[in-house]
């Protein structure tokens, strides 16, 4: 693009390799920037740099934090016997936005994955297991992704934690609010079929 | 958001308040860089800093530049004999892909808009005016937005400018490749049947 200055350009190839932005997308954000004032721009530029400065992974359970542990795990009106298990930290603010869940998290950090050369051994199922040895916790929430590699390693979890004696439980699968019958895909229909609930 | 961390919080707050960017993408954004490498955020923040640092207006058409004068004033193989008007340096660059027009631009920063007290001194248009005076320029191209406030101005610069001597033509009307006619609106429609074109 030699027609346009190079910090421009530059920037508007920064902004297009993040996901879910496109070349319109990157070009619009950096006029955005160019006509608002400076500060607006620098406290991106700064947000950015903290963020990759001060965030490391909680000591307890390996979510991101600024702390030696997270701010749920600080947290003492939290339900610490109930965890639930999720693969990337980025899981756990949709949950929370549910407001329907006050216990405490586990991050895998991924999912278990041979193909890929991911064993259990790579992703935060030993510490997982740690945390359950002191019989505080009475019921591990499985809420991994729902595809094949996922649901493989929640059974596997399930297999490992439940002779600990503690209940282990996934997320409902089922038709999504919102969804309609006619366009469902076999596998949602059938298995809100399977799991159909009382009334 | 207590249950994240201040930084990662912070971060989502300000991709939140760029155009087009709603608080889910903002999340993802903000975890894309939280899981990437450090150096592609650092490109990114830094590619802003600069951005803001460098570039200020081409002393001859108030496109942005990093230079006193813009690439396309630079460039001696375009036409300088041909100006185009546009209202905002970001107009530049779709005008530049279409790969259809060689000449020179002339950003004039806005539009006459009386409501909000904006008259032909707050916009470059006595720049415009300069530029034409030795006789070099033998068509304006006026490629405002086509709505009311532009199209007023519109008319006022090609009053301005026809007395000149100049040419002064604008952006073509007419329906927009891939649309529908059932579905066109009316002054569209209008526009493009008023300008019907031989084949």
């Amino acid at each position: 693009m030699r027609f346009v200055a190079e910090p421009i350009a530059r920037l508007i190839e920064e902004f297009n390799k993040l996901p879910g932005i496109g070349p319109k997308s990157a070009q619009r954000l950096t006029y955005h920037l160019l006509r608002n004032s400076d500060e607006e721009a620098r406290a991106l530029a700064e947000a950015i740099i903290v963020l990759k400065e001060k965030i490391k992974l909680c000591s307890l359970c390996f979510n991101n934090t600024d702390g030696d542990t997270c701010p749920v795990c600080q947290d003492a009106e939290r339900d610490h016997s109930k965890i639930c298990v999720v693969e990337r930290p980025s899981d756990i603010l949709p949950l929370e936005h549910t407001r329907k869940y006050n216990g405490v998290y586990h991050v895998l950090h991924g999912t278990i994955n041979p193909a890929q050369g991911i064993g259990p051994e790579e992703l935060k199922i030993k510490d997982l297991l740690a945390r359950l040895q002191d019989g505080s916790v009475t019921e591990v929430i499985i809420a991994t992704n729902p595809n094949v590699e996922s649901e493989t390693m929640a059974m596997y979890l399930q297999r490992i934690i439940a002779p600990l004696g503690i209940r282990v439980t996934r997320l409902a699968r089922g038709l999504p609010f919102g969804a309609e019958l006619e366009y469902a895909d076999d596998l949602t229909l059938g298995q809100a079929l399977e799991n159909r609930q009382e009334f």
